[in-house]
């Protein structure tokens, strides 16, 4: 059990979802985000504070022995915005996390967009070379890369997930395959936190989709089976919409229509 | 759904299976042999034809947008024989795919016989070099091949199954290998017509058999799980008939008897 | 079923399971280990054989047509007395079966610790080169260079099994990783026993458990699938002792603390 | 030395040259083509013969300790032109080669139209999947296949050489990187009736050039080291014609403008 | 030949180097840097300009062809530098290419220390895994992604070379694995114009010297194949300094020092 | 320059040659063997030394920071004798350097009987697994079994070279392929003292012969490339002895005769 366990982004969905429900993994959940946090609860410490002000994200995560990392831009956006979140925002928190008196254990919610341009009909492993589809794509690649760095250097572990779709159901065709339920989600969660060794692995966050396109071979260690599964909303998805086109973005990347989307000015 | 689906070699074992289960995936089914196919059901179209006959395929194949390709020679032959159904038939129903006002999506029945030199404990996946095991199995390599060009260049989708043993139950020892059952059959089918974009896939078509030889996951994409197993078969086949030697070709060789089987001539 | 299985070391725990359990299997057992053995069983022979006795160790294999070798150090040890048991006493049993006048099938207790000197966020499969922990861990890469040979020059089928932990349960977090249940072990050696064809393989012995290092899909033709699990053990586990830090010997190597003890002198 | 080397495509620029060349490696060159094959020298002898005519193959083959087969369409082609002349006629061949008195070692002139649509930012070696460009290309893995189906089931080696651009020398920018100069190819064909075991490799047929795409690290024990090189005609190249466009098929795809060809009717 | 190229960072070495001798390689070179430019050759136009400043860098990048993108922070920094110069910088320059009325062939001199963590008895191909040793380091990783992304979404191609160490000479051990000389730079950057299609490769940068950790097989294509070797100077070293102790981080790390450096605040 | 670098073995043709040779490399060459060893030049130290005597290997090494292990069985033998020298010897030499004041950096001969049961049209890099073809093979195997273990528990360096066939010339056709010149051994075994960190590397020991099966790519840092080949006594060869067939164990293993050879008793 953790003793303080930050949550950041809390206003999100998934920043939601993790103050809901991270409440038995740790004494204390630290709650942040940019806005109204609303009351706390007798076991959170509400901490407003905005991804890029340094001094700021090192109060926030003093004291923490664990993160869970959702602030920040969570789509595309203008340069300046994924830069001042993403970039700016995770380079506060490594700063912050080697300073801290005890450097905590890190989730950092990587994404589906830091691989998003190979195709449908591709199988990718750990080992991929990466293929952002999105300035937002490349964020992850950078976030990704921090984490190896304060890995190696500083011996801080962090877990990347390539967070695929994570919504309450499916909500079209592409989403069968990269679906990932909030209990999946939180299961996954739990493993990393609770495996004595976690070193700093790449790790797919999709449920136990019919026609993934992801291999977790390499984070078996992780112990993280996902339980969930999007064929139950097949049927309802086709009755809602067309199957798209074999040349449609949406059926012929993996990263959708991320891939067909011009740059956000 | 489709709006017309060819079957072609509908009076084998295989034809008629996929005639009689096809039926909710289609409005209508095209039904195609050499011989006699008996009296049309009204959701049936019956269209007699020689694969060798390049004419008679063009219009064989026009207006139907999925073929499920059975026909041909489906086991060893004499060249001859090989020759006009699996390499003669091939090419045309490909360049009758390629005339079509609208290009159908392919199944195109290859075989663990493309691959049958291959020990029985060595593992493959799609990307195994092909070692064909006889004239057949080159056959099946040379229809692998015309789906990979006419996929490049015409974008024409096909999945090539190379189909283990599909029959009621595994009647030797190496079946329990490479079993297909005829649901697991069928399955398939149904995913490679839905899944939106399709590629020109390898599939190695085996139930979920103990001690398979053949990994499909470079093409977990599809999302066919196959159900059955031959496992209940294995006492009844160790009842009936001596395990082979280690050194019989029934239980050295992937592809069996066919390794050890002279050219026919 | 096989007419005589040699079960070496049956007085350890492995050899008293095979001892109780594999009776189904072979028309008669022949026990043998160092010591009193104690009373025969109808369908069983005692033969007590010390395995640095080549001429006893012949005696001892002829006539059998399985052999179940565990007997010699089973854990580190000073290097005479791996070296007489390990070294020795596995050239000897080779040896053996080489002269055997029908030469047996043979599972040779090989270990972990032939490749505990990888981390524990490693994924290996059959073709990691081997990196062995412990003077025991290199005699066990010894053995399997043995079995390599005799397999390649003479015919003589060996599944090496790197058994993980092989215990009634788990008795600290590193066997979450690494437990292997007697039934799974039972239930693999009657797969090696049962596969016509067997060649040399390496297998991991390791049951179904959640976060796994080692993959077995080079080895799916010998049909194994663990049915058993460390889970239900890990609350136990939690309650009993801290889960180790990440740079503890027990999280850090597959081999755990054979990593870090010194030689035995 | 070989006894008597039979040359088919003896009419061919590589039939010609290696008719011109192979002397000294053999007592007696059969050379064989369609049409008139001139004078035959005293080291010659001459034999027409159509390669689709299964018994005048049969004959050709007979007492021929080496093959290099060359003959058959070279290029693109008609259907039934290809068919004639690559499928007919390799089945012919490998009849003809199991049925002699001493099977021979055989040349197979593959080609790079076997992978053409791989791209020229992708390298390969010998184990990458074909990608055919063409019903030519196509014929060339059927061709493969029946080398690997004679060499496992009746020990015939074959050397499938996938011939780059075969020239006096490169003719347009491609080919600086897929050149093969005629020395080199002489050099080859030398090497692989030298060799002692030959088994049935496939070899990308490139000159030392710079810029090439092909990885003949597999093959090499057949101890080839092309020596020659594209690169002394850069320039002249450049001087007569533009370098073509990144996105154009000549610049695109190995396979160059095969790649953009439609099918020849 | 190129019509116009643009070399930023032109007042550091390597910027001064490509300024003298990239003038046979296209009609005018675009001269930038922070400060004093010195005069204008003939061939020559200047053009001061801040990477971070957007405006200024679309003006810069508008009319070039080709570009070698060598400015921005060359070594590790303060956050604050790394990210104005190396994050900012080239998410400008990107963006200019885009915008530009013909987009730019570029090349990104990218660094060793987008692998640095890796020990010098790994050797590295173009798809291993980054583990940067710096922010610098992860910043080149940043970079290269942006590559990747402008690349797959808008066709603009960028070859990223890892530069080693290009010194006039090696100045440690480790450079004589590491060293790319003046040369062999010059005549990679001149393959790179050269070659019709690029694509978006990764290439190590290092000239042909005894001991190199890298394999650049992978871009065959591009045709370049260093001709200096870093062995002329290792006898000098061997006078002027000691060997690094196998564990000192010089000798154990591919980035050397910047591996064990702190963060610089 | 080494300060004392012990050579065991030093009666045999590489042990002579080694005393020789390695003179300049170290201020003391302290030379072993078993029986007379000569007389002691300025720069020697002559020790006789039975490996297999525990106390006397501690002796031997005492002192030393470089060891060329040439010392024991150097081809097949009985058990007994490959046991005696190549089992028990290494392991009193490992437990030796572990124990000396200063642990040197060893170079372990190794051998192609390592993997000589691969076939000679098969290419091994130095992640092939083992397939030793004698009990001097698997002594091998053993022996660098225990440099991993002595280099990742007490951080001793060994270089595990497979010495092909290091004689004056190569005396049969497989030699063409395995032949190591002395010459190319020396410049090795320099390199291997010379590079800064060393680690536990395998080491193919081939001179650059036309048609080799060895690829030292994972071994370039160590930045050894040989210079010989055997391809001047082709010629020779060819005139001496009949090539042989291509069924010849000679023609067919890597290995050679040592692969049909029965156990010496």
């Amino acid at each position: 059990m953790l003793k303080k366990l930050l949550i950041t982004g809390a206003n999100g969905t998934l920043g939601r979802l993790c103050r809901e429900r991270m409440h038995p993994f740790a004494e204390t959940l630290r709650i942040s985000d940019l806005g109204d946090l609303g009351d706390a609860a007798p076991h959170e410490e509400l901490v407003a504070c905005d991804l890029g002000d340094k001094a700021g994200v090192e109060a926030l995560v003093e004291g923490c022995d664990g993160i869970i990392h959702l602030g920040g831009q969570s789509t595309e956006g203008t340069w300046d915005a994924v830069r001042h979140a993403n970039i700016e925002g995770v380079a506060n928190l490594y700063e912050a996390a080697r300073k801290s008196s005890a450097p905590p254990r890190i989730i950092f919610a990587s994404s589906n967009h830091a691989i998003g341009f190979y195709k449908q009909d591709e199988n990718l492993d750990a080992h991929a070379t990466t293929r952002p589809d999105s300035l937002y794509g490349v964020s992850k690649v950078f976030g990704e890369a921090m984490a190896s760095l304060y890995h190696d250097k500083f011996g801080i572990e962090t877990a990347s997930i390539r967070i695929g779709s994570c919504f309450p159901e499916p909500i079209d065709h592409r989403m069968l395959a990269t679906w990932l339920s909030f209990d999946d989600f939180i299961r996954l969660i739990e493993r990393i936190f609770i495996v004595p060794r976690l070193g700093c692995p790449i790790i797919y966050g999709a449920s136990n989709n019919v026609g993934t396109w992801w291999d977790n071979t390499a984070v078996q260690y992780i112990g993280w089976t996902p339980q969930d599964s999007s064929e139950g909303f097949r049927a309802k998805l086709d009755a809602a919409m067309e199957r798209p086109d074999k040349n449609d973005p949406r059926a012929l990347y993996q990263g959708g229509t991320f891939c067909s989307d011009g740059i956000h000015e």
